[in-house]
């Protein structure tokens, strides 16, 4: 059975089918950051699409001819088309299919976007070495101290500006490409933010869009799941099902 | 006076002023292939513009205010936006700018293209390390091979297509995304590319390109400007002038 709560398929499996006709596929893994990224697209365009989630500890071999770097997300469309690296599989939902452009039209705001995005993407292997580090051990301590200032430090790109999200006032692509990592880092940020902070008032706005909701994890199941994670257990990709 | 071929600013330079209405501005090196994929597309869409070098061995203090990371390519407007991060540069120009778009309409064909910059991008750290190299030394010939090996490799793509280049039967913005690198690697790579090759017969459809025609840089000037690069020399990046 196909959806956001599948079990994962690994080494060994059946490699699935065609794409049924109307119908866009999703390679996945229930708490990956990346994939969530294009989870939020295709719930906020309310695109109709077919889960299969990845055990990105145990890969079956077919997968690396859906994405020779074998990393999900990865769109797979009934042409047989197949798009991968996050950035670009929402960008490409944004185009291929109707309803709200998540994507500004402006094209010195679409610039802007897409630069806070390249900033925004040399933080997140601190935040994945944080993710992964021994828990309660020094190490975890001074990286714990680093996410905080900077993300937090992202986070004041939105005191410059006047709107409540990042693209205007309602909820656009960046917001959704960054949403991901505040989600799973909302813990180690509530210390260091002022009250009431700019970024602590997005991060409550954020929880609110129906989107985020329908592909929340809650803490705690993301904390068993990382010390799973961290043993290379073949079972952390399906921990809670 | 600025210029493709002008002296490049450096350190204790005054800042320059605003750009003129009806102009863009572009801050480039001579030497830069990040930068020359900007000056590709500028000078592909015919668009009015001026470019102002900045000297990378003995950056300007106020550099750092048009872009943070102080890298060229940075596009500044007659508003005073800034844009860098040369395809997110380039995808500006093609979206703000008038005449044939770079970009294909399809968004598959979008994605597609994107996702073969996303794999040449891992590609153009090897190529810096061979140029800063050593030359004649054992490294040297290490890294050549290995620099043959991987973008004759990612030439391969092309005969897969039917097409003579990578978007279609005429030039697109992949070509001018990785152009940069291949003419700069052309020496090193005819040895190893059979005759004749598809990205053999790619690379002298380049060179009759009038974009390519204007930016291009002759093989021993570049040979030139990388010895004294190396050197950390404050000289290189106005070598010939």
């Amino acid at each position: 059975m196909a959806g956001d709560h599948s079990r994962s398929l690994g080494k060994g499996s059946a490699a699935p089918g065609p794409v049924p006709e109307g119908m866009i596929r999703l390679y996945s893994m229930r708490f990956c950051p990346f994939a969530q990224r294009t989870r939020l697209v295709l719930h906020a365009k309310g695109i109709s699409h077919e889960v299969i989630n990845i055990n990105l500890k145990n890969k079956p071999d077919w997968f690396f001819e859906k994405n020779p770097f074998g990393l999900v997300p990865v769109l797979e469309t009934s042409k047989g088309q197949l798009i991968y690296e996050s950035p670009i599989t929402c960008e490409y939902l944004d185009e291929a299919f109707p309803g709200r452009k998540l994507m500004p039209s402006d094209p010195y705001e679409r610039a802007f976007q897409k630069m806070l995005l390249e900033h925004f993407s040399k933080l997140t292997p601190v935040a994945f070495k944080y993710f992964t580090s021994v828990k309660d051990g020094p190490d975890a301590m001074v990286l714990k101290a680093e996410v905080a200032e900077k993300f937090g430090k992202f986070g004041e790109i939105l005191s410059k500006h006047n709107t409540e999200f990042y693209g205007g006032d309602s909820v656009s692509m960046l917001d959704y490409m960054i949403w991901p990592w505040f989600e799973r880092l909302e813990f180690e940020l509530k210390d260091s933010l002022s009250h009431p902070s700019k970024l602590r008032h997005w991060m409550e706005a954020m929880k609110e869009d129906p989107a985020v909701k329908a592909t929340m994890t809650d803490p705690q199941t993301f904390k068993d799941y990382l010390q799973l994670y961290v043993k290379n257990s073949p079972e952390a990709c399906d921990y809670g099902l």
